[in-house]
């Protein structure tokens, strides 16, 4: 029956999955611990007004929007940082800044399902408020290359660009911000000649023409070289040449808080969301081909929100690909999520209520213990413990009950050894 | 403006109501490893019809449903049972059985918001797969009432009942299962009148009339006379009186395993949810007058999803009200969430290079160490600190640099001390 399965787009982690995305999920926190970020949690469903505020066309249509019971139009967010900021402007209003916030969400959108992609994803995030100085920008992209270097990767480049480069030459230009931000939707989707005709329509200079098509196409690792040609490049904009020093120092902040990782510098860089206004972003994995996190500086957005101006930058690890990439990667450890575990067997199912008796005594001890709930054969529970990968079974019949004792198992050598009740912890810790 | 704010029912989790929540959660993951419970997570959208199936009218229509993209009936789950059953049903059908699983999870039901209760709301659950002993009952309790235990309740106690006692006496006098699932729902609201009118349409005896009225109000912590009595009013019922016996070999098997909390037997005791088959409980803290978790047990729900008959018995503790009963009560640690924060400042701008590489230092020693990133006065700095809860702040100038020292000032005592860079972890650490 149709229903019983999961809907399109959507999954559930078992075990062995779940483990390894609170694996990856306990290094965040690990992270948000270092660097003072402290976690908070908003709900998955918001306005609609408030997640389309800024989110950018393509995210805006695959939105999960309905109207509740109380016909208010709500939609499940398809990410955080609108929340994050709503937060900011409002409850966290009056605390005092630079204000470091963390989360872990699940997010949702409507995206066609591929490797790695569903309808519900996890992020975490790193959002810092209350700085315009290039030290934030550089702390983000240092906890979120930390981050990388805890979770086991080594080799990966972090692609950076500032969208002011852009917008500042089209400013320049006199085209609108509106039109701006159709035209860094189109950059981001590398749809150049898009970008192109979308310009000769609003009728700008040769020479702006030009200027596009070059900075599109200028980007590498050596990124003063970049630096340098882009600034001949953009001579006739104030702003594109700001964001370009900007870019310089916040590559040396970075590298002073000891980020040894290549920056690919990308002069013609855009995102998909439209709310940022500086540095923008992404660290790739230099063999797979996507990037497992990102973000930039949205100084914006807080006050269109309600708050005050609050300047703001942050970054958005996405857990689901970080998995992924550490299952390619073999990054997980091999004893991951092992525990030992003891299955309590007594010989016939009147002895159930000693088993339950033996299996507290060694909970009270801190030991993981499970009684054989199922009233069948030794062999067959004996089996089952196998299959579950008990480290030990603590079998016991009447000869042994009389003497106070039970048989410990050692499951993996088949060794068994008669040990006193009382000694049974003692035993098993020690092993 | 209005979309600026939470919807109505939802709520966000700063900093210090998470920690509180993740400590919880944290206990809960405790009990799931001493026990033997496997996480999983499963999607917070699933089919309509999945969810319907046997939620039980109250639930049935308080769901956040919708049409996705695609056209399908989808719904937010408002409890787990469900989909772990679903997920029992296909992807774990194979798997070793007895299985036991566990689950964190945000539910969403349309109630009205009142305090402690929210449309997004957290639960745990503790599920066991493949036992119809009632072992595995008594350990369903126990692990509930171990959970309290390590969360510092200590007094409440366990309200305990099973729905094959009035269904059995009303089977005996032919009510269909239908009719069976109307009245336990009026049951659970304790609409009483309604059950009897409901009766007298389908012309029950006078008998069977009696007997309702007098279970519906037995009830008492002196459970073993509360049994006898009951055995003496459902003599018509071989299935009221299975029920009654297999209650009392419960409570039993659950005071060998180590709850010593008093029993409150409940003859007439109905839950909200249509699922259940066997025994039900509820835990209550004595004078909250609130359930801060439940269960029961479930035998047909996994072959209602198209999986093998599979007996099962689960609870599902309510994280939200715990925390509230938990601040009622005092019961969180005084200290929780309270980490020693470094805070580094530079007397002035030009020095923030320094300051990075020291913060990077602390933090590559497992200190968790932040920028001053404002570029304000050291007073100012200061005074952040102190608002934020920082235990060091380590200040430094050219005259300092020169030395290779710094000042670390320990915040509480505001003393201050000059020690060299090398030598700050080792200050911090031991102090």
């Amino acid at each position: 029956m149709k229903s019983f399965e999961n809907v399109r787009g959507m999954r559930d982690f078992l075990p062995d999955d779940l483990t390894k995305r609170k694996f990856v999920e306990g290094r965040v926190r690990d992270c948000f611990r270092s660097y003072g970020y402290e976690e908070v949690e908003t709900p998955v469903i918001e306005y609609l007004d408030l997640l389309s505020a800024r989110a950018g066309e393509e995210i805006r249509h695959r939105m999960f929007a309905f109207k509740d019971l109380g016909g208010r139009n709500v939609a499940l967010r398809p990410e955080m940082t609108a929340s994050i900021a709503r937060v900011i402007a409002t409850k966290l209003r009056l605390e005092a800044k630079p204000l470091r916030i963390g989360y872990i969400a699940n997010c949702f959108r409507y995206d066609n399902p591929q490797m790695g992609r569903y309808r519900e994803f996890w992020q975490a995030g790193f959002e810092l408020f209350g700085s315009r100085s290039l030290e934030a920008d550089a702390e983000i992209i240092t906890v979120n290359n930390d981050l990388m270097k805890r979770l086991g990767f080594s080799d990966f480049f972090i692609k950076i660009g500032d969208v002011r480069i852009l917008r500042g030459l089209l400013g320049s230009e006199r085209i609108n911000e509106s039109d701006q931000s159709a035209i860094m939707g189109l950059v981001d989707k590398r749809k150049i000649k898009s970008v192109i005709s979308f310009l000769e329509e609003r009728k700008v200079s040769n020479d702006c023409l030009k200027t596009v098509k070059k900075i599109l196409n200028l980007k590498g690792t050596d990124y003063q070289r970049i630096v340098n040609e882009a600034r001949k490049i953009l001579t006739q904009s104030e702003a594109s040449l700001k964001a370009l020093n900007d870019l310089e120092t916040v590559i040396n902040l970075a590298q002073l808080s000891g980020v040894e990782t290549p920056f690919l510098l990308d002069v013609g860089f855009a995102r998909g969301l439209e709310y940022y206004t500086g540095m923008i972003y992404e660290i790739f994995v230099s063999d797979l081909g996507i990037a497992l996190g990102g973000g930039g500086r949205y100084d914006g957005l807080v006050e269109l929100f309600g708050g005050e101006h609050t300047p703001a930058v942050g970054c958005a690890p996405g857990i689901d690909r970080i998995v992924l990439a550490m299952e390619k990667k073999n990054l997980f450890p091999a004893s991951l999520g092992a525990t030992d575990k003891v299955l309590v067997i007594p010989v016939s199912e009147a002895l159930s209520a000693k088993a339950l008796e033996i299996t507290a005594i060694l909970r009270s001890n801190g030991i993981s213990a499970q009684n054989e709930v199922t009233g069948r054969s030794i062999g067959a529970a004996l089996s089952y413990a196998d299959k579950k990968g008990y480290s030990y079974t603590i079998i016991f019949g009447p000869r042994e009950l009389e003497k106070n004792c039970v048989t410990i198992r050692f499951m993996k050598t088949k060794e068994q050894k008669e040990v006193l009740i009382s000694e049974i912890a003692d035993n098993i810790k020690h092993s």
